[in-house]
């Protein structure tokens, strides 16, 4: 098998997506971390914008392939190892269904609460952090509302059901994402509930942000808490 | 078969990469205008937000189904009729490079040139239209240095060689916005020839925005114009 190696960030929540969909098809690879801060942000580094041209995480090469953009990585995972778990549904519709709450994520959302945005609101518009906080729940709030809309219709243990989509693996870093910008959750029941199903699943745990070799060591968490 | 029902609005840039893939396609549709801006925004009402709870165009209705998200649309569209021109290539890693080109676009580019963003911005900030403008070619201007990067390697006379895909659908409505927010083109010479290939072709002109039936008297282009 060709190797499969993940440039990746452990707070990225894009990573956290990738490195999810990794563990639910238990496939092994290597991690490669690139500091989004530190030199000015590795990701920015010439070398990396010849694997990368948007300069982004997470990035994965399989063999001679390079792979960016998150959504994009987990659909060929599905693609290029048939034999693992599918997070895609064959079904037309039903992954439409899937794929528009994955959209709904990564379209939506996921470009407002983006690090270079929140760092350009910084610069020219003076955002303190509680300034970012409220910038990114005005996003998260309306998408969210609509999310839990649909989730409360098709979701059981999971956003589908009883089965695991790539609708889980979006949606899991995007309640971390909205923890973290303090938005308050209590609004959202059937997002709280798949959110405590999963963040409880091995692989969600392992892929978990806060449990990475590039963690630093104040935010890691223990083995098994 | 069906009826194909499109709900969407002529300036939108995610509904004109629908209504290209459906002239592509060569599927008749039912063309249902929402205006984003009257009454509060058509979008926003009771009725429409029981259709799509995200309050987005463009919203398709195809027989009991109801999809939103422009990008699902058009690869649902691939799926639920196999006969029709594929948008999307059938192996792995050719699927994963168009895909990344579309959410470039679509992921990274999109959100933060979307209408409600700017009203905010214009509301919170008091921006000014030329303000708009500079904080639109911020966001594209990079997104565009890494699709410059990427399809200078990869096109011909399309994205992909000289196969019509799903990243030139997407490609189009995005240089259109960043030509109505004034960003200088002359730096993606690359992305400019794609366009020009592109724009003159039927379904690209049979899709503009400046040719639908909810396009205003003063913005409408002539028949063969």
């Amino acid at each position: 098998m060709k190797e499969l190696i993940l440039y990746n960030y452990f707070r990225s929540s894009t990573s956290y997506r990738v490195r999810i969909a990794l563990e639910i098809k238990n496939l092994r690879y290597i991690y490669k971390p690139i500091h989004l801060l530190n030199n000015g942000g590795e990701q920015n580094s010439k070398s990396f914008r010849e694997l990368n041209p948007s300069g982004g995480v997470p990035t994965l090469v399989h063999g001679d392939a390079v792979i960016s953009q998150s959504f994009v990585i987990i659909e060929y995972l599905d693609d290029a190892f048939p034999d693992s778990y599918q997070l895609m549904p064959v079904d037309p519709l039903q992954k439409a269904k899937v794929r528009q709450v994955c959209e709904i994520i990564n379209a939506d959302m996921h470009a407002l609460q983006n690090l270079k945005v929140l760092q350009y609101l910084e610069k020219k518009h003076n955002y303190t952090q509680d300034d970012k906080d409220k910038w990114c729940q005005q996003w998260i709030r309306p998408s969210f509302h609509a999310l839990e809309k649909i989730l409360s219709k098709t979701s059981d243990e999971f956003c589908f059901a009883e089965t695991l989509t790539a609708a889980d693996v979006l949606l899991i870093p995007q309640v971390i994402t909205a923890e973290r910008f303090k938005t308050d959750l209590a609004e959202f029941p059937t997002i709280q509930k798949i959110y405590k199903t999963c963040i409880q699943r091995p692989e969600f745990m392992k892929a978990h942000p806060f449990r990475q070799i590039d963690t630093p060591e104040e935010l890691r968490l223990k083995p098994g808490s």
